[in-house]
This record gives C-alpha cells, structure tokens and sequence, in this order.
C-alpha cells in the first residue's frame, strides 16, 4: 500500500501529465514516510539483531518446523500491499525467526559473534547500492578491491598477480579451474572441449565438494577429477598423487591441474604444498591451493591470484568475471582491517587458533570427550559418549549406538535454543561433532558453555 | 585499534586463561563501544544517503580521476587500527565520491530511485547474515525464496516448476545453458564434453554478451554460439534460425539450446517467442528466455524456472546451486511485494512504461533530438544533434562528428554531476544515448531535466 496522498500532491495531480492513464508528476511514494520506515526498521534491527547480539541469554534459534513456520509468517503475496506498521511486524518475525549467525554460540559452520566493522559496511553496500563492474559507476570500491589485492600479494610475498572478490569458495574454485584449463590451452575458450584429450584434474579425497560441481559445471565431468589418497590425518599423500599423474598419463588423457586443500572442510588438515608443487613442476600442471589466507580472516570473500597474466585485462575485463556487475565484498574487509590494522586482525587469528588449543585441552580432561584426531588447525572433531555408553566394550554394537548419539544431542540444543553445533560422519567415522573457531569474537567462556551443555543436554542418554 | 579496555574487563584479566600468551576471557571488544559505531555508522547512512536520495539538488556524483582519488581516499591499510572517529570519516568520504545509484537522475544502467522496502530488506539480511543451503540455518529465507518462485510460477501460467535466486543474469544464463546440456545428454556431467560431437547454441546477434562467457566457462566454446541475424528492430529471424540449426545439423555438430531475448540489453527488442518456440519443438531443442519477468520487475534477483523437474532436487541439492551457501535474494523481492501488493507492482511496471513513452513524445517534440527507432518496451535510444551539425548535409562527415557528441556531453555532465547517462555505439550506428526507464521512481520532471541538461551541456557544440 501506498503511503497516503498528502494535500499538496492532489493539487499536483490536478496540472498532471496522464499518459495511458499513468500520472507521471512527482514521486509514486511520500518520501519522509518510506524515510520513517526505514529509520523504524533500523531501530527494530539496532534493539532485535545488533543489541543482543552479545547476549548469551537469548536463544541462538527459535525453532519451528516447516509447515509450522509457514503458519507463523504470512508469506503470501497479495494484491493489495500492507501498511507500514504491518511490513515492519513481518520484519520483526523474520528477525525472530531466523538463525542467529552472530550469536557467540552459533557453532554451527563458519560464524559465530558479531563484527561491527564488518556489519557497518555492509550497511553502506545495501544503502549505496552499486554495481561494480567499471570506474564511471563504482569509483571507490573498485580503488579499495585494488588495495585490498595488492596488500594480499604482498603478503603472500608475490612480486605480481591479480584477483578479484567474488561471491564463495565454490565460485573461485570454478575461477581456478578454469584458469588452469585456459592456461593448459587458450583454444578451448573458443573451440571448447568436444574433440579434445580427457581433461583430468587431481583433488584430494577431503577436498571440498565443490570440486566436483565445478567440473561438472565446467563440462570436464566429475569422473575426470581423480581423488588422491590421504593419510590418516586427512593430507594428500604425494606418492599417490604422482601414481595418478602417471595412470592419467598411461590413459592418454591430458592432465593439467592438482587442486590441493589448506585447511580441509572436515578435519582441517593442510596438504603437503611443497611437495606436492614440485610433482606439480615436474608434470608441469597449474597448482591451485583452496583456502590459505580465506580461513585465517574469516572473511567471506573469496579470492583468486593468477601468478602470471595471461590476458591483458583491459581488453577483456570480461573474462576477469564470469558475472558483469558484482557486489563490492572486497569493502568490508577493508574497513575491517582499517579498524583493526594487520596487529588487529593478526592478534584475531591468534585469539581463534588459540581458543581452539583451549577446547582441545578441555576435552582431553573431561570424561565421556573424545578427540578423532590432534588437530593442527582450528577445526576440532570429537565425539561425546553418554554415562550409558562409557562401560560398553568397543565393537560394533558400540559405534553404532554413538552414532545416533550426536543427532540427539543437536535437536535437543536447538529446540532449546542454546546453540548450535554441526556433526557429520566421516570416512567411516560414525557421526562427530566439528567446532570450527573462526570466530575470534567469542571467548573461553563460550568454549567451556559448549562443553557444559552438551553434558548437560545428554546426561540421560 | 581496540576500543580501550575497562576496569572491570583489567580485573578480569588478572585471573585470565592464557593460552600460547593469549588472554582468552571475555570478548575481544566492548560490544557497548561497537553498538554505538554501527549506530553512530546508521546515523550517517540515514542523513547521507537515505534522505539525501530524493534530493535532486544533491550530485550524482562526485567525479574524481582514479590517481586523485587514490590520494583523496586513505587506501592504505596499516599495522595499526585506526579510532571510531577516523573510520566513521572514511565511511563519509566512501558515501560523497561513490556514485548515487539511487538519484532520481542516475539514469545509467538499470537504477535510478530508491526502494525503501528492498533497502529495509537487505539492511535486515546484512545483520542477520544468513548463509542459505539448509533449512536448519536458514529457516526464514529457504521459505521466502519458495513462496516467492511458487508465486513467479503461478504467474507466468505454468503448473510445475522450480527455480532458485542466484547472483545475477550472466550467473542465470550460466545456469540455463547447464540445464539444458543435462537435458541433451545427462552423461556429460560425469563424462565431460571430451569424446563428444560439438555442442552448438543458438542467441540472436543481440543477445547479452554474457552468453559468449558462459559458453566459455562452460567448456562449449565461443565459436559454439551461433548468432541468429535480427531485423531492423533487433529480433531474432526465426527463418535465418532455422537455418543455423541445419548448417549445425549438416556439420555434424549437436544443437541443444536456443537462448532466445525478451527485452535486449541495448534496444530492449523482444524475440519472436511464439515461432522460435516451434522451431525448438521441430528440432528438439530447449528453449531459454533471458529477461521477462527480471526486467520488470527490477529487482536485482535473477532466476531460473525448469520446466520439467529433470531430477530430484532432495536427493542432488548441490546441482541446484553452484554455489553452496547463498544470499537471501528473494527476501527483498518478497518485502517489496509484501508492501506494495501485486497491483502496486504492477502499477510501478505501468509507470515505468508510460514514463519511457511520454520521454520518447518529449523527444519527438524538440529540436535536435533523434531517436534511434521507435521503443517497444522502456529502452529508449536517440541522439542528440548539436546546434552546429543542424545543417550539415548527412554523409560520412556528419555521422563522424555525431560520434564525437555523446562522449563530451557524457564527460560534462559527470564533472557538473548533474546526471549519469549511458551511450554507446551499436551496429554501425554512431553513439546515442540510451534511458532505460527501469525506474517506477522517477518522475515526469526528471524525464524533462534529462533533455533540458543535455540541451544546456551541449549548446556551444
């Protein structure tokens, strides 16, 4: 609904301009009113998402079912619009009912406490609304993307390369891809793939799931990413990585990129870089490595270097992007390192990675905690076996009984609402739970909360 | 730099855990001190930007050349954080040289006016900070994005269907060549292209230059895209298609895709749907439009609709996103919706189109305008003739000092800031400028003052 028509623009629409019945004089909306809308909206996310952000005391999640929630919130679109005070109680329950990301007990993958810095340039993004894609429309976040790089090359300790934000680690892992493949051969960009050798590319076995979407995507087939072993902490294994080269090699098939992992999603494990880019030398592939810097500031953005121009970008800055305007994500990270400095941000990835270390020594005193593995990163995978469990002999009688434990344990703290916490089998790991500390935003306290309330929460089981 | 540390949090410290030297107690920051940055930071977006949108008074844009505003900007990101104070000022300086993307008068590019419903959307996404993959996490948005696509459905008539929000156009025409390379064959997602016979497609030469990239990033190749020769109004010749799509078949290749336009990216033509849709049915080939509804209804959001589920989408969710987490698009459409109701969109649509007519009559009306063709839809292109070539006799000397107009009014009305205007060269036709009225925002006294500014910045031309 239309804020209402005030005197003056009825007088406006006396000397109106109709087209087809259209008035065309002024602005279709009062803007002091859309003006105090936005200003009550502000208030409600202030008091409702940014105030309580700290506050263990409110709930990580108010769960709802389904079909429940479809009746909590009027979804339906109508074909009259509703009045402000309406739209601004819908903003309420979509506020109430959602996930709390910035929660310092949402432990659920990659979050965790609220980043001012952060928050407020995203505000600026949504309100400026640009578009990012030449200078003429986006002056300034384009400069800050180039500073932002060029700081980041610098710190990898690149004397050259180039990059841009996009929008995830799935979409830079299609980017890399696809640079390997044109740099393999330039001629696929216009002939394409039909008649040429089988592209194979190598990935570890704990390599993110976006590698095979990717070559799927990419027309290279999933069956022509070939999985190298890992060891039993989850790293490539370079012997098998050069057996596989060679099996592609005996095939005829063309190989041409090994994509190794910094940081793999479930257990954390960095691959053998160095090794594995002399293989890479040797065989002469392109080697791609899928987080580094990404994981340590726990920013979204994702990046891509190149380590040599291939193009000149200012012919073709085009294909810099597979999308034509994009968001400015490389601005948040900005100002957040503005606010922090390189000390700041270096002091945050110390405080996560050590808080970390603290929930692996806190787990190793407390009874029924069990580690999967001694992680080197921030990714800690442990299970929790209930008082009835801790008696039993190992067998199968007893894994399975524990993998039915976790599922228990998470549906209870969310329809609690007290946090929220991932678990996953793994390679025949019955289900785990995964803490990763990304998160330098919350404390000691928190860790010890975690431990608490799955005590807690299981004590029956 | 850190907010300063309180009393109480020093006390604290003295009984703090340390671990590897890190003090883990407590936050890292004082959430008072944060709260009030982002409130202090809303402060000035709402006095800067949101109440400044409709002040046609206030500039566009604040031109710079890239090397001074280098200077101008404090880039520079440094070992150590920077106060409230500063930062809250370069947030101000980022606000004054970015380009106002919701001035009545930027009439680049697809904007043009604020939403104050869309903005109040992202605002609440930004702080709730969503990641969009399951429903656990994402409760809220999964159901507002179904809502949204069941009722875009039921809209274009059709009785099943699905579809996701993604990043943009090129990101959808990405995704519609994918769909459909899976409908003509299913094995390519495990297999690849290579060993294949050359898949080829079909767009009209006025397509958006985005499916070029997306053959490209998908393995097809450039030289795969067959381009359909248009009329004098930029639709594709469903006879000269016909006849691609047996030079395909005689060459041996695999047509499987014709990505037919509603509403092109310069003259907003709309292809011949009904007679090319024959055509795919004779040949078996699928049939994407790109733009309908997307153009209408000017949201940012892009979309996919599959008209026959070609797989189970519980089973194979990583498919229906190449992206794994994503950002709640659909919320911003459905608030907007929500406010307005489907006739207040539609009304908006109404708007935008009379407006673009009653520019096209205004045009016809003054002297030294010209316009390229008569519009079918809000793309409204012309050429402004300067007093001196009024009498100049058409010829090759004419056309050439043309050329030379559009870019010097262009550069005077961004030094003045006064508009943004877009122009380009299409087909051998020589630079005119182009107003896509995409905008339900604007007013008749805008349409006006964009021809009157031109006018006054090329009068001594």
């Amino acid at each position: 609904m239309e804020v209402g028509v005030c005197k003056q623009e009825m007088l406006q629409k006396k000397s109106a301009v109709l087209v087809d019945g259209v008035i065309l004089n002024g602005p279709i909306m009062d803007s002091k009113a859309g003006e105090k809308f936005v200003e009550e909206a502000c208030k409600i996310i202030m008091e409702e998402v940014v105030q309580k952000a700290d506050d263990v005391t409110e709930k990580v999640c108010e769960w709802q079912a389904p079909e429940k929630l479809k009746q909590i919130l009027d979804l339906e679109m109508r074909d009259t619009g509703e009045c402000h005070q309406k739209i601004l109680q819908l903003c309420r329950d979509v506020i109430k009912y959602s996930v709390k990301t910035n929660h310092p007990r949402f432990f659920n993958q990659l979050y965790a406490g609220i980043d001012y810095y952060s928050l407020v340039a995203r505000f600026i993004t949504e309100a400026l609304n640009p578009s990012v894609y030449t200078y003429e429309v986006s002056p300034v976040f384009l400069l800050v993307e180039e500073a932002v790089i060029k700081k980041m090359i610098e710190f990898i300790g690149w004397e050259e390369g180039d990059g841009i934000f996009n929008p995830g680690g799935s979409v830079s892992n299609m980017y890399a891809m696809n640079l390997a493949r044109y740099k393999f051969c330039p001629e696929i960009k216009e002939k394409g793939l039909s008649g040429l050798p089988r592209l194979v590319l190598f990935a570890s076995e704990e390599c993110h799931y976006s590698m095979k979407k990717a070559a799927s995507f990419l027309g290279i087939g999933t069956e022509n990413v070939y999985f190298i072993k890992t060891d039993e902490r989850g790293k490539m294994i370079p012997e098998e990585l050069e057996k596989q080269v060679q099996r592609a090699r005996n095939e005829g098939s063309a190989p041409f990129l090994v994509c190794a992992t910094a940081g793999t999603t479930v257990l954390g494990a960095f691959d053998p870089l160095d090794k594995i880019a002399d293989i890479c030398e040797i065989h002469g592939l392109w080697l791609h490595v899928d987080g580094l810097l990404k994981k340590c500031y726990s920013a979204e953005a994702a990046y891509l270097f190149q380590q040599d121009k291939f193009y000149d970008v200012s012919y073709d800055t085009g294909d810099k992007s597979i999308q034509c305007s994009r968001r400015p994500d490389a601005f948040k990270f900005w100002l957040m390192w503005k606010a922090l400095g390189t000390t700041g941000l270096e002091e945050r990835v110390n405080r996560a990675l050590a808080l970390a270390r603290y929930l692996v020594e806190e787990i190793k005193k407390r009874e029924g905690f069990q580690l999967l593995l001694e992680p080197e990163y921030a990714n800690v995978c442990f299970w929790y076996i209930p008082p009835s469990l801790r008696k039993m002999e190992d067998g199968p009688e007893f894994w399975q009984k524990l993998h039915q434990v976790a599922p228990v344990i998470k549906e209870r703290m969310m329809k609690k609402g007290s946090m929220m916490l991932g678990y996953q089998p793994h390679w025949g790991k019955v289900n785990f739970f995964r803490q990763v500390v990304i998160s330098p935003q919350v404390s000691r306290e928190d860790m010890d909360f975690l431990l608490d309330e799955i005590e807690l929460l299981a004590k029956d089981l």
